[in-house]
């Protein structure tokens, strides 16, 4: 099953209110009253609620890919994860962490998997991609062990963690190069977490080049035992998300270095999870 | 001008709900419907609001320390600032720096003024206190010059960085030290801000022995220019709390290095913004 969530509008104007959806092979379908795949979590009955939705329908194909919205609209906390995945910590000559490395990004941040990334005037100059496998909480999570977290997982989505480098070393923390408002894609829906662990490929594309490319069950801290780790620290509530880490190929290490610039395309793809297509646009 | 957040009990009983109050010289007047500082700042018109506040009335004297809650009891977002008094940096031989340096802390981190610090039983080994001063925004903050900036502060608090050392150097972001469950004590209200710069000094306490003591003055980013700054990279809104960075004096950088223990009672005060006061426990 999959959940998004749709910015609702008359015909020509702009949005002025959002629903939570369950994205069907063909069509959303509403959920009634219930503003975003967050609020929709928030209950405990969200599976069977989201599988009985039966509210006005949208053919995929009529859907501006604009409509959609991040599909959790405003996380309670987003968590990140820094140096997460095995083969590149590996090729690059390091050890293995212990401890998972957190970082925050505030909502801020977020746009739905089709708005364009606008470089802020101030800070266009390094700003990077950072393709990731997004966890999305589907209940309180507090002090729990792997399995009673892979049962507090609700599902999957694809992020793309895009960050201004230079404020990101502008100081030892790389929190202020990480949290840049609208420059996150995150969505384009939820799929909800089967039985098994999440397998498939990450692809990020910048420009119709691969530049990014990992199996996502290389990570050295999989999904459950995140969830797992941050809820010793605090937690976790339902919509929360953790943004699982990237893999190499990022532009800032390559030589010369490359990022974002205004006319390309940022394409992150996770399989089974779908796509976010961004177009990258200089600030008016 | 003094705003708080009570939480309101029957007799003998748990506390259910909390109200904002004006905290006059002998007494706390309730802003009846109005959940906390938060919710107040959130209207353009509080500083009118409060000053016309008419619920009822509270002695100071009557209510228990308990009473009170954190002003803001859930901040849309924590900016924490490190490295950010001069004579600290000074004194430890390092150069100013060119930037502030930001990280974050979630909201689940807040205690109320006089609530118990519970320490971790997982993580006891090494809390750590740092005193600030608390920045609380009072209007929408996007990409502001100083002066503006200034105009968007509601007022200051006091709070207490509580930092287990441990997870903070687990890796190189202090993120996971720094925002474990309802160790900040914040509070004990909002003073709002008047036409001058803060002045005063601020003071931590661990056991009736003073452990910090700076002019808060001697900041090296002030409170306005942390709000223009950060406002250059998202939306700040009412109620967000930047918490503006620790003296010299941190347990952690003593020789031995000390930490809070159960039975340690740790103060903070700045002049003029009032007293944290809580007891250090351990878990049950």
């Amino acid at each position: 099953m999959r959940l998004g969530t749709l910015r609702l509008a008359a015909p020509g104007e702009a949005p002025t209110a959002t629903v939570a959806v369950r994205v069907d092979e063909r069509e959303a379908v509403e959920l009634p009253g219930v503003a975003d795949v967050g609020a929709l979590l928030a209950g405990a009955d969200w599976r069977e609620r989201a599988a009985a939705a039966d509210g006005r329908r949208h053919a995929l194909a009529d859907l501006e890919p604009r409509a959609w919205a991040p599909p959790v609209l405003r996380p309670s906390k987003i968590v990140c994860v820094g140096l997460n995945y095995r083969n590149h910590i590996l090729e690059m000559g390091r050890e293995l962490p212990a401890h998972p490395t957190l970082f925050a990004k505030y909502p801020e941040a977020l746009v739905g998997p089709y708005d364009p990334i606008v470089l802020p005037a101030h800070a266009a100059d390094a700003v990077d991609w950072e393709g990731e496998v997004a966890v999305v909480v589907g209940a309180t999570a507090r002090r729990l062990d792997e399995a009673a977290a892979r049962a507090a997982i609700a599902g999957y989505a694809v992020l793309n963690d895009v960050t201004m480098r230079d404020y990101q070393y502008r100081t030892a923390q790389w929190l202020q190069g990480k949290t840049f408002e609208a420059t996150t894609p995150f969505g384009p829906w939820l799929t909800v977490a089967g039985a098994g662990p999440l397998t498939g490929d990450l692809r990020t594309v910048v420009d119709e080049k691969q530049v990014q490319h990992t199996a996502v069950d290389d990570m050295v801290f999989g999904p459950a035992a995140l969830v797992a780790y941050v809820s010793q620290i605090l937690t976790l509530h339902p919509g929360d998300v953790i943004a699982t880490g990237t893999p190499g190929g990022v532009g800032h290490a390559r030589t010369p270095p490359r990022y974002l610039r205004p006319g390309h395309v940022l394409t992150t793809s996770v399989t089974g999870l779908g796509e976010l297509r961004n177009d990258v646009v200089a600030e008016a």
